[in-house]
């Protein structure tokens, strides 16, 4: 192919300078694109699917990766609701969040602005076009989109598309930019300082560890959840097993799915016992510490392993976990403290006190009691659709929805004054 | 001296350990700590005042440093009013932020907490050694102190009364730490990911720089303002030479002091002759497009240079500024968009439809309308004492004060719900 840096360079002062358009926007515009593109991702089904399934035929039968990538008219039909949900959201920009007057007459307000050019570089889900797109355009800021190689024809479809909404309401289509998947441009895009405000990682580890390390611009990281369930001494055995049960084998691909269960010396028989039934029908593979090695031995458990060091602080993304039988509350605390990602953490406990010195304690986006850590979800937080799970601690943490996609901006009115 | 990673990263990780025991002490024992910081101060005067001398008296006479680094027994005094000033700010962790109910009956709260650890690389200022551990100490967070290499006199004796105050408190002293000035431990800090939150660089854009190349933690840049003010047509010359001559010379080492005029081609014969008086009288140079030339030349402005390139979008620090002859507003936004670090911007005009554009239009931490961008100060904003100007765009914007030293925390509370 070849597509130079500098070409790229081009295209992102062109999403800046649209950018700064769109923030001078009427709310009418933004709505109507928005509405223009539902329609346009229902219109154009087939065509869809017809550049999807180039995508999808290049990958084995086998891999795992084609699920992800598959479209349906199914899913199309996801895709416009979920845009259609996106305009109904409250925009956050423009919202005054103070407004004083200052001793020497200044007036001062807070306002919440766009970010301004959003980058995010992600895998293969082509629903993530459609939301990162729908998401910024509400709040007012351009996105630049990196998506997966294996994605290239889908996300170019749905990117024509969202450039043909835009034309609808007459907004520039610089605004929402879909880079070539050239592995180079990667870092021209994380150093390219002056025209993108805030990059965002959606993906493997390996992915969000390389723009750690070379983006020269703020990120926001979003992924990796190694999530613990503590059953403690007063726990409800068969909430507990419920509770664990559906955290690991509902979805375990995903990040707020669990991956370490501690246990309580005192629960550890009968908890083990109960939760070694439903979790040998989901065929989840154990990794236990030998005193719950020996618990589940004595249930002939099938799948299970000698937990080495290395199984726990893993995050399985799978059928399988670590269990651990731990002395006390201090005991499991520690153990989270060291091994967590702080994205989800769960108590099971019928102990008020001991709960709460729990949730108050556990460093972490998200701390439960007595609930799933499947939870974790910008939808069930009722914040809409998300651009992920943010496990760092800077501008957003946990999940990162519309609400956050602003920043903040101080605008002073005077009379000449002066200091 | 010899001071090894290995013991450095010790050190933090029991500053960490300590980080988890202050978020949930008494709001008692951070007042009793603040307030005893306050006294300490005040009676180890004089011995503050002699390590001082030691770290002065390395530094040549001529060293503008000098005055950064003096203490006196005035601005020891001002060291303890600001402790207890922070000490009456409300702590902004434990807000509830947010707390409603789900349809399933899950309880969520959404908290603010503090950020955990916060480390702070700074040059030689005495105060911020003082005003980051009140700070960070008021919201329930460590924080590990780089100081510059001049100041370690200073700073080891500030930090050794910080610790005694933690003690009479009963807090443990590992919440702050002042790192050793070895070059190469910087690195150490700047990649110990599970140990620091938040980095915040503090001083020269070499420094700034250096931590967005190299460190792995979440930063906060504060620093660089190269700021502009434009004279409009409409505008009022005798506010425009007020605010001007204001913003450069009140004290031109500071970030909002102003950087660039541009003028409207209108007003430019006008207001150029009536600021070549003030600013002659201050020893102001000025850099200036050749139009701005033409019309300072007339006034035989005595420090006059023709502006390169370089000399837009510099940030002076000095009794020095540049100037340019604008066409209109068009010209003045684009200047600003492309010159601008997005610091402080300002505008004089009467036109109030044309100072409203501006003020949407301009991307910056602070718009002004008719007053001077010197405003830009954590203080004059009633925030109380700053960490620094943010100059980006995530987790604060403008002044980085106390109610920004949090991040967030969701907290749910279920009776066994599952997804």
């Amino acid at each position: 192919m070849g597509f130079s840096e500098e070409k790229l360079l081009e295209q992102l002062a062109a999403t800046r300078k649209a950018s700064t358009r769109l923030a001078m926007a009427s709310a009418d515009s933004k709505w109507q694109a928005l509405q223009a593109l539902a329609a346009l991702l229902e219109t154009n089904s087939s065509l869809i699917l017809a550049e999807n399934k180039l995508d999808v035929d290049q990958l084995a039968l086998d891999n795992p990766m084609r699920d992800r990538l598959l479209l349906t008219s199914e899913r199309i039909q996801d895709l416009a609701k979920s845009v259609r949900a996106v305009a109904l959201l409250p925009d956050p920009s423009g919202q005054v969040l103070l407004h004083k007057t200052l001793a020497n007459g200044l007036d001062l307000q807070k306002i919440a602005v766009p970010l301004g050019v959003v980058g995010v570089i992600y895998e293969s889900r082509p629903n993530v076009t459609i939301d990162v797109a729908a998401l910024c355009l509400r709040s007012g800021n351009a996105a630049v989109l990196r998506g997966g190689t294996d994605a290239w024809h889908t996300n170019s479809i749905l990117v024509s598309l969202i450039h043909q909404a835009l034309l609808v309401a007459k907004l520039p289509i610089e605004l929402v930019l879909l880079m070539p998947t050239d592995r180079e441009l990667v870092q021209t895009l994380l150093t390219a300082v002056s025209f993108v405000d805030v990059i965002i990682p959606r993906g493997s580890n390996a992915l969000i560890q390389k723009v750690r390390r070379e983006s020269l611009i703020p990120t926001i990281e979003t992924g990796a959840g190694v999530c613990h369930t503590y059953v403690a001494e007063s726990a409800d055995v068969d909430m507990a097993v419920n509770i664990v049960v559906n955290a690991k084998v509902t979805r375990p691909s995903v990040c707020n799915s669990l991956d370490t269960i501690l246990v309580h010396r005192a629960q550890a028989s009968a908890f083990l016992k109960a939760v070694a039934g439903p979790m040998k029908s989901w065929n989840v593979a154990i990794f236990a510490d030998p005193e719950a090695f020996a618990y589940l031995e004595k249930e002939n458990y099938p799948f299970l392993h000698v937990a080495q060091v290395a199984d726990f602080g893993r995050e399985y993304l799978d059928y399988a976990c670590s269990v651990k039988v731990v002395a006390d509350l201090a005991e499991a605390l520690g153990h989270i403290q060291t091994y967590s990602s702080r994205h989800s953490e769960a108590i099971v406990s019928t102990d008020a006190s001991e709960a709460e010195f729990f949730l108050q304690a556990v460093d972490a986006a998200a701390v439960y009691w007595n609930a799933s850590t499947r939870f974790t979800d910008g939808g069930v937080f009722d914040l809409g659709a998300e651009i992920g799970i943010s496990t760092q601690k800077l501008h957003a943490r946990g999940p990162f929805a519309l609400e956050k996609l602003v920043t903040e901006k101080w605008i002073l009115k005077g009379q000449g004054q002066v200091r």
